[in-house]
């Protein structure tokens, strides 16, 4: 069973199955280019993300195809690699197999899951429902329509209180993805629909940006969060601290703020909620039947692997992994970001180009977090936008806000949308999609599962 | 009741309803600007869709954004324009009142009616779940995903039958919009997805397109339909003329060519069918209660009105028309295209300006067809296009097909796109989206029913 794989084809080389296309899949998969390996990727979409911008689809800055890209054109010249758009629902490690939806399995000699992180409403999912977060491009499409509706039945509304539960807008928790959220809405209501209603003034649109920490941006030094705060503040949103959401339905948010004897509680009548404080690994963690941390993902060691699995690696948002600090000493948590993801793509792609090359039956012992050639994450800054010429970017050895961040951020996001797909060269794609073969826009939205459906 | 409007102030000027934004009511609208009227513009939709593009977005060439613009943004300079995302449960032609479906009620002094058709199965309402058609953004959506998804289990499934099922496309109706899409189908298997598939030929692909009648484009002269055909069958299209549809499933289509004695019937399995045949008006005309021809249109005069009730404008689509030919005699009905939805807008708002100008209390008689001052619909001729360098073109006095046919086709189509939402800055516009104020991507595309269902 294990020298054939699902083609038929003799399995002269070594298979790698990389299950999750997201910047850490993709990284490692690009690393392995030329490799004498035979590379499966599986991924439940036929588009990679590119997620730090998913918040301009969501509020309608951006369509989707221009921050996804099917993942098999992305791939199309590396010829050791066959995508398949599937779902994964099983992992032996004890056979290194994986079984697919459809009722395939797959063997493999190594394989790296890279399906990333979720939403989590900390044991309330009944707030899903009104709240939705922001990962994938249906949410996107989902809170748009959200959005978008909500000043639409502002409008055609005679009942004044509907009318502003309509137009007040509440974003929970104020992480970069909250910060933009909120910056990007009251930018809408200000101006972008200006002038475009008749019964109602967007402008009179309430923002707000709820946090349960002291203060926005935690990740980002004092300093630039009260830089962002006051930028935020600046663009017309009402950013409370030390906010602790205890209930969302239909109707708003509830929220209690004080502790004990002095804690109180309030209701913010809203029609649209969105969701930016909590982040869960993918449940496909589970499936491995390995050690999770509190957020649910895989605790690995030094080298990504599995402890006693050196051949299964964990890397990106599912990953629970420590790196050294510069200091050569501490230990610290890997971010949840995506540069980190990419590194740790890249370094398990090195482990298994490493072990290609060891001698046949090598066994490798689990690697300490500490040890050299243990991964070690590599911290290039953080930067957060606002708004229009609102950013706070912190890299380390300088920290700036204002417009100078927001031109950097902007730069730096262009950058990387670049890396991904030649973002320069799509703006002209754009122009001459219509007399070219090239179809920009080929980005399925829905899950796999959702094609089942709708196939059958 | 008829002296206030729902805004609550006095209704000093008349006030007309257009319900539908297609290119109907849109032309309605702007031909209405400036005049002392006050127009409330009712769409399920939040967004103008420029349709006969809408094969482009089903077909992953065009971003939904590129043919989709909110109506409040192109109407937001006309002052005398309301804008509702609406659904219409109602009309009282007696008390001249508009039900929507949220429980208000609009009152009006003209109606113009511009709601357009809906896709027809011939009785076979079965068929729609297997064989969508392309009116809508959803539609065009639910197809591409069907098209892309067809590629990815073909490329995923070991069953050699199931990889034939999803390599066959069948397009069911030959008319412009089957064409263009059986055109198109060829070229994405045979050139855009070259070389990204490692257990498939996308090539392999058979893509046919089935017609009832003798031969494709029925509406153009036969010299031009056996130019489609060629050109079509040098793309790979199978084409087959004269052969009905009797059964659609989730596995394919049967088909019966021949009749009587020699009638036989064969199935095609196919995972992907497209519906492109049959057109009906759309429901809501049944809620007018005044007669309907076999289409489900609404019989109007030459005034565009329903006979008895000058008041009221049905145009587009919906409208059953006749229109008088250049010979200055014979009567011909109005094609359901979108000129003619355009011109019989313009004309409508013609006739209520005429109408204001009129004596208080001045009751007009119906209008037959033929009368001087009736509507006259001005063909400017046919266009079709095939695929990559393929189109035909009939002019009247001229007939043209392939490449200059289609060069010709892409400049009207951006001409007229222009004609829209100016469609040469639209290409700026997508480099520069980022920087400015305005979201080009604003489109929602379930319609509003979906909203209600989302937010409860």
């Amino acid at each position: 069973m294990n020298t054939s794989n699902s083609t038929g084809r003799p399995a002269a080389r070594p298979r790698v199955l990389i299950i999750g296309c997201g910047f850490g899949g993709l990284a490692a998969t690009r690393a392995l280019a030329g490799a004498p390996v035979d590379i499966t990727v599986i991924d439940r979409s036929n588009h990679h993300l590119f997620q730090p911008l998913l918040y301009q689809v969501a509020t309608a800055g951006l369509s989707a195809p221009s921050i996804a890209a099917p993942i098999r054109h992305m791939l199309r010249g590396q010829r050791n690699v066959t995508v398949l758009m599937a779902e994964v629902c099983g992992i032996d490690r004890q056979q290194r197999r994986v079984q697919l939806s459809d009722g395939q399995s797959l063997g493999y000699e190594y394989l790296i899951v890279a399906v990333g992180a979720t939403h989590s409403y900390f044991g309330r999912d009944e707030w899903a429902a009104h709240a939705p977060g922001l990962k994938t491009l249906q949410d996107a499409f989902a809170l748009r329509a959200r959005v978008l509706k909500a000043f639409e039945q502002a409008e055609s509304s005679p009942d004044p209180a509907l009318q502003r539960a309509c137009l007040s807008f509440v974003v929970i928790g104020a992480g970069p993805t909250g910060v933009e959220m909120a910056g990007t809405l009251a930018e809408i209501a200000r101006h972008t629909l200006k002038n475009e209603f008749r019964r109602i003034d967007p402008a009179s649109a309430r923002v707000l940006l709820l946090e349960g920490s002291p203060r926005v941006l935690q990740a980002l030094p004092p300093e630039l969060s009260a830089k962002a705060e006051a930028q935020l503040r600046a663009l017309g949103v009402e950013v409370r601290t030390g906010c602790r959401v205890v209930g969302i339905d239909a109707d708003g948010v509830e929220v209690q703020t004080g502790e004990g004897a002095v804690a109180a509680t309030e209701r913010i009548a809203a029609r649209t909620v969105v969701w930016a404080a909590g982040v869960a690994a993918s449940p496909l963690g589970r499936m491995l039947d390995v050690p999770l941390d509190r957020a649910g993902r895989v605790v690995v060691d030094g080298r990504l692997n599995i402890p006693g699995y050196p051949e299964v690696f964990v890397i990106g948002d599912l990953a629970a992994a420590q790196s050294l600090q510069s200091d050569g000493r501490t230990l610290k948590p890997v971010p949840g970001v995506s540069p980190a993801a990419k590194q740790m793509g890249a370094y398990a792609a090195s482990q298994i180009l490493r072990a290609l090359r060891a001698p046949q039956g090598q066994v490798l012992p689990p690697m300490p977090a500490d040890a050299p050639g243990a991964f070690r994450y590599r911290d290039y800054g953080a930067l957060a936008t606002i708004g229009r010429k609102a950013a706070v970017a912190d890299l380390g050895f300088v920290q700036f806000s204002g417009y100078f961040a927001w031109l950097f951020w902007l730069f730096v996001h262009i950058y990387f949308l670049i890396g991904f797909r030649n973002r320069l060269v799509v703006l002209m794609d754009w122009a001459w999609a219509y007399w070219s073969f090239q179809r920009y826009a080929r980005v399925v939205a829905e899950p796999v599962d959702a094609v089942q459906k709708a196939g059958d």
